[in-house]
């Protein structure tokens, strides 16, 4: 197909993708003629893939850069790409710009070895709930401290689902690396954001419950027991 | 005391605290003299939030103005002040840019009747969970999509346990409004790092689990089972 092709198949604007092909995440076409280029499939895929990532996942150009070189790199442990997507994916997270002071760090680890979790000390989540206890902390606000152990529960419900949709992906694949590792890490940017969004879902529905309002302040587009 | 002690006891520095007095977040200090004012702990309380909802949740100033309002009316229903947490929290949610197709929305409608809760059109969860999913469908992540149960599993497990706090931080400021209020607040800001944190951590534990690799390449701080 033609670039204009390539274009309405990935929904990008041509100058983005020759952005995109000028920062190397997106290979260039074959040429066919002097100012003709030739794409395929595989086009089509990386540009969509790297729509979601950019342009869904909020990465940078530079951490996506990072991330497709992980698909790309067939012989990578799966591991080793869930760090990567993991690092990528948590420059848009805003606490990590600051480091943690050591009290809060330790506090981390102690959750993590009461859990007997195995976890490397460059896991990227250390620093960012260190932040978070430490403003808790600052702010005396110990009943959100208290929150911890629920949001564990909660993260290793959400992990298990992530290494479970690994797993199908390789099986629907037939253990092809590169269907793996592309579910790795687009579910690894992505599902923060999916997360954020239910959480606000059962918020709302919780603090009716707990807290109800006059419904008439309310649109509430729900008919519940409606006989 | 002094503005100087204000920036020591806060963290901030003098540029920061008279940035966010112009911006009105904070109210100046009572004036004793031509060129000097005299700050309480009060000022310093609300530097602090400041500072947690800017530095660590990531709120724009305009963000920040309108949560504090929320904090500040102790006639705000709860669950409106959940709302306007939300609304601020996810402006740092990238994929809340771009409306998402109508399939996806009413896909994500489907869900939250499927499940019985009461969550009204304007809840800012629902674009950004029909975006991640419409990523899904485009990439042909199917096996991501099936992770969407777990999800809203865990998200109901992390909103009983904010909704918790904020019951638990009522009863220790003996139901003072504005006690509440800042817990809903900073829970709901904070809360979403929090919890990207720790997914990252249970992955890690997880993909070691399920997908062992040599353990020389990494430098694993966890003695299980020492004895």
């Amino acid at each position: 197909m033609r670039m204009s092709e390539l274009s309405e198949r990935s929904g990008l604007p041509v100058a983005s993708i020759k952005y995109y092909q000028r920062e190397a995440l997106v290979p260039f076409g074959e040429h066919t003629s002097a100012n003709q280029s030739q794409y395929g499939e595989a086009h089509v895929d990386r540009l969509r893939l790297v729509r979601a990532l950019i342009e869904v996942g909020g990465l940078t150009v530079a951490s996506a850069k990072a991330v497709l070189a992980a698909i790309d790199n067939t012989e990578m442990p799966l591991d080793w790409a869930f760090g990567i997507a993991q690092r990528a994916a948590s420059k848009s997270v805003p606490v990590v710009d600051d480091a943690p002071g050591a009290e809060a760090v330790q506090r981390v680890s102690a959750l993590i070895d009461d859990r007997g979790l195995l976890v490397t000390d460059i896991n990227p989540g250390r620093p960012i709930v260190a932040r978070v206890l430490e403003s808790y902390e600052a702010l005396g606000r110990s009943e959100l401290i208290d929150t911890l152990p629920a949001y564990l529960d909660a993260a290793m419900i959400v992990a298990a689902a992530d290494l479970g949709a690994v797993g199908a992906a390789g099986e629907r694949a037939a253990g092809e690396r590169a269907a793996m590792t592309e579910t790795v890490v687009v579910g690894t940017v992505l599902g923060d954001a999916l997360f954020a969004g239910l959480r606000r879902i059962a918020q709302e529905h919780l603090s009716h419950t707990y807290y109800p309002a006059p419904t008439e302040a309310y649109d509430i587009d729900c008919e519940d027991e409606e006989e």
